[in-house]
């Protein structure tokens, strides 16, 4: 330590300094590809040094996963955080919607950075792959769960199959993620909250 | 022309030469990107000269290009032909069949080719993404047309809604293409064969 008149105001402006690198290297992890993401090419978005950056992340792994742990922030406030308030088949709506909405609101330029990630990197074993793999399987658990304990209270047909549900939900999700990039319209995002409406009426049990 | 003997053969043989490259070139797009398809990558993985391969292709846009070509043939002939045979929900149902099995037979490596590829450059305008938004098109056509036929013809219900049918079914094909090979089970493939017929089910009509 040269100085201590300072060290919290210091280490404060680092880790916004981080932050806000690796808000940035999400962002274009999303429309040139995880593996696009180098310290060169990250230098040149920011304008920082290599030398720098090196110094903040060391490796061009430890960046990317750097970067799927900020993505996985910002997903869980966006979208988990409102739906872990109401449970069962109203979970599913919130996080239907909630994603919907994350998406149409241009979060990241690329649409949901996971299912861009995973897209890209599904052929390639290594610890990327694996990470995003638990995350995707961490959301497909969250609404198979909520299914579930929609038919353990009574409010869904005990005969429906969660796992196809989740399927069925999942599915219209992405495919609504991936028109709105290739089409640059919100129809998608539309077609995809009516059909996730309808495959939960079908579960439903109406009094 | 330095020699007439065996003209017909040695044009047979180019032709056999490029077929072949670009063969191992949709292969390769799959798992590295169409992106990552230089002529040197694709020198390493066929053993020919880079030179060679410019005499082939030239731009690095134009083997690209040719790349999507054949990908599409290979799909016309494994996916849509059979399709062609038959009308109405039955087209979409043997459409989705194909669909699943090509998925499944690894008949490239990363899947779907215009799954992998659309995915890919989504975000990034261009004659290759224009391109394979046309080809996306034209499967969307396909679905959406034969149900519009199924209700002409009084096998559909009226009220239906095609654009929206499409929107599912392909939904479901494209989550079971990226599930096959993410979790490298056959089970989201027959998850989409189910919510397929359910969901053609519920457009039929019953005399």
């Amino acid at each position: 330590m040269t100085t201590t008149s300072t060290p919290r105001r210091r280490r404060s402006d680092g880790e916004r300094s981080r932050r806000a690198i690796l808000l940035t290297a999400a962002r274009l992890a999303t429309v040139e590809g995880l593996d696009g993401l180098t310290i060169g090419r990250l230098a040149t978005e920011t304008g920082m040094s290599k030398s720098g950056l090196f110094a903040h992340f060391g490796s061009k792994e430890d960046l990317q996963l750097a970067v799927i742990d900020t993505a996985e922030e910002i997903f869980e406030a966006d979208v988990l955080a409102p739906a872990m308030e109401v449970t069962g088949l109203r979970r599913v709506e919130v996080l239907s919607e909630r994603f919907l909405s994350h998406v149409g609101r241009d979060v990241f330029p690329g649409g949901c950075f996971f299912a861009s990630a995973i897209a890209e990197l599904d052929t390639r074993p290594g610890r990327l792959r694996d990470r995003l793999v638990d995350v995707q399987k961490g959301w497909w658990g969250l609404i198979e769960g909520a299914v579930r304990d929609a038919q353990a209270s009574g409010e869904a047909d005990p005969g429906a199959d969660p796992v196809q549900v989740t399927f069925e939900v999942n599915a219209m999700l992405a495919e609504a993620n991936g028109l709105y990039l290739v089409l640059g319209s919100e129809a998608p995002l539309d077609m995809a909250r009516r059909g996730v409406a309808d495959r939960l009426a079908r579960v439903r049990l109406t009094a």
